[in-house]
Parts: structure tokens; sequence; C-alpha cells
């Protein structure tokens, strides 16, 4: 399992994602899920994948090596000229990795599924945040659906949907994330720490404010036992119901 | 899709169900999924169920024949001596009932599948909740594990994790449900009002503390309401990452 979030607020762009791998309980370990490509002043552009690892590293080595090797003729991450075509290519590229890897096969691609989220901004164009789907094709982020989660996203919705604001600053967007990473963690064995989180300010073009985040991180240490306490005390100011 | 929660606190249980079942978002309706049955001073069994409609009231309706024929030779709910028998019971009738339907189907046993709560006291045993699963087995509660979730379990776990306490008051324990259903609704269409909800004092043997909550009861409507505000408040209170 995996959980990440792309998030638009007005500032920006936030990106966070888990970094456990798992086939069963008994076997996993920790793996980068976010990507970054910068072209400092030109691009930025960052990808986060849930689901089949093997499908979504293919994914990402293709990429990569087609934004490297300046004599292939394949399209390149590098080149396209809006974010648009950046989600078509990734989605046509996730898409040929599944069909690549269930032909001949008795498993159905669901098997060899993911999902990512791609978000940045190129030199000319607003900054978003694309949400593309094994099928290859995506859906961009709006003001009325200001974030994506794909991976393990039913825990960590709620607290999404109630504190969410346009207006948050970078600071509380990563505070907001972290306690729906939190309550996630606590009840998914298959999405664990440490997290890769990323802002990035609107028309910097710069990948300078990533980090990760430990679970030894004293911040995220005192959010996480903080945000206990204060959802009891929130809870004793409701009124009670009697029957 | 559908949400149920049966708790075991100090005092006693706990038992909220929605009442949404659908077919499609096109197709949607109320029907009751909590049932109780009651021998004043002897006995006091809810069940709740989740899953396949049709499964769950052919379930219910051979719990209920059974109960209601004297001269009928199977065993029946109200003739069990303890609760343990009363889930086994429950576990059989379930599989059964599966097992009917599916046989000759293309369809695999799962399109038919459902799960049940069953909850309540037997004179000479203890309050005692069971989670019953389609395979006719079950787990019962214990302090480890307080509460039993079906349906739509995620989105409303979170709170349940960081709030739950054995010494609640039936009061806060209903504040608590209603919290995490709120949380439920406002992220699932599968899940709705009206609330069936039950309060069971430890050896009362009755039934006398049940209610129907519905979308216009000011209590829940105030909770909801609060609950968001006290959220925000407190995730004010808490500090900010900076990277």
């Amino acid at each position: 399992m995996t959980y990440c979030v792309g998030m638009r607020i007005n500032r920006g762009l936030v990106f966070m994602s888990d970094t456990r791998t798992s086939a069963g309980v008994d076997n996993f370990s920790v793996s980068r899920k976010m990507f970054t490509w910068t072209v400092p002043g030109e691009r930025k552009i960052t990808i986060m994948t849930a689901g089949n690892l093997a499908t979504t590293q293919a994914m990402i080595s293709l990429l990569e090596e087609r934004s490297k090797s300046a004599e292939d003729r394949d399209p390149s991450i590098l080149r396209e000229q809006t974010m648009f075509q950046v989600a078509r290519l990734v989605g046509r590229t996730l898409k040929e990795v599944i069909v690549d890897s269930s032909e001949g096969e008795q498993l159905s691609q669901d098997q060899f599924s993911a999902s990512v989220i791609v978000g940045g901004q190129i030199a000319g164009g607003k900054p978003t945040i694309f949400l593309v789907y094994p099928e290859g094709n995506f859906i961009e982020i709006t003001e009325d659906t200001p974030y994506f989660q794909i991976g393990e996203t039913k825990y960590g919705k709620p607290i999404l949907v109630r504190t969410y604001d346009p207006d948050l600053s970078f600071d509380d967007a990563l505070k907001l994330l972290l306690i729906s990473f939190d309550s996630t963690i606590k009840a998914n064995l298959g999405v664990g720490l440490p997290f890769d989180v990323e802002v990035y300010d609107n028309d910097s073009f710069s990948s300078d404010r990533t980090k990760r985040i430990e679970a030894t991180d004293e911040i995220f240490q005192s959010i996480s036992e903080d945000w206990g306490k204060a959802l009891k005390e929130a809870f004793g100011q409701l009124p009670s119901y009697t029957i």
C-alpha cells in the first residue's frame, strides 16, 4: 500500500508521499515514491506513484531515460511544452508499461496496475496537478477538487475535507498533511514513515524545498501526539447525545 | 455500502448503523440494518448487517422464522444458551444463505457476501459482541479490540482509534459514534442518514434505549457543525511544519 497527496493552495503546490512498499506484511521495505525533475527558471515537475512497484519503477525509468538521452526521438518529460502534455506523456508511458507487463500473462492488467499524481509548473503556464489513471487518462485539479490522493486514501480524508483552505500557509498545509498521514499510518501497516515532502512556490521553478521526514522527527512526533490530545479536548467540548 | 459499529464500554454496549442501501448511486433507499430480539429479564440480542441485501434479509428472516415457530425443530436465536451459541447460529445461517444463493450461479460467493455484528447478553453470561464473517466463523470483542466495524469502515476509524475510552459514558459513546458516522457520510454517498442507535446497560436485558436519528436531528447537526469548528481550532493549536 501507499499514501500520497498532491495539494494546490493559493501560494503553490504541496506534495507528500510515504515510502513503504510491501509484498505482504512479512516483506516490506523503504522505497521512494516521489520523483522530481527541475530545469531552474523553466520547469519543475513532481511525480508520485502508487500501485505495482515494478510498473511504477519501469515508468519512472522510461521517463528518466527519455529525459537523459538527447538522441532519443521519443517525447521527453523535459521537452513537453505544457503540464497537460506532461500528463499525457506520463499517462501513455504508464499504460504502455501495464500493457507490456500483462501481455501473455494469465493475470489481469489489474495485477500490474498503478496510479500517478503528476504536478508542477512549466514557464508560461500555471502550477497544476493531474491524477493519472492506469488506463492512461487523467483529471486535473480544480477549485472544487483542490487535492488528489492515491493509495490508501480513506483514513486520511476526513481531516482534509474538514480543514483544507486555499489560503493555508505552506507550514499549515504541511501540518494538515502530516495529520492526514498520521491518521493513515495508525490504521494501515502498508503505509509508513519516512515521508517525502515537497513545497513548490508559484513561479519559482525550483525544487529547493524538499525534505524526508523520519520517524524520529521531533515536530512530526509533537504534531502526532498533540493531535490526539487536541482531538480529545475538542471532543469534550461538543454536546453529548442522550437517548 | 453500509456503516455499522458495535462497541463495548464498561457500562454496556452501544450499537449504531446507517440505513442506506444502494445498487448504484441511481438506485438507493432506506433499509433497516439493525434488528433486536428481547426477552425481558432474560436476553437481549442485537444484529447489524452489511453486504448483499438479499443475503442479509434472508438471514434475518430465517432467524425470525425460527424464533417464531414453536414447532420448528431448528435451533432458535431465542433458545440458544449463550451469546457464543447465538454467534454460531448466526454464522451457520449466514453461510447457508450465501451458499444457497451462489449454488449453480456463475457468480462467485463474493457476490452474495455479507458480514454481521451480533451482540447482547443472555442471563448467566456477560454482555459481548461478535463479528461474524461470510464463511460463518467469527471473532469476539476483547479489551484490545473493544469495537467492531462493518461496511465502509475506514473514514470513521481514526476518531475511534484516538478517542475511544472504556470509561466513556453512554452519551459520550454516542457522540463519538456520531462523529465517526458523520466523517463517513461526508466521504461516501453509500452511507447515509437516518442512523439507528441502541444503548444497552449491562444486566438490564431490555431494549428500551433505542432511537432513529434523522438528518433533521438538532443535536446531531450541532455535533456535526461544531466538530468541524473544533477540529479547526485544534488544528490551529498544533505546531506548524517548516521546510
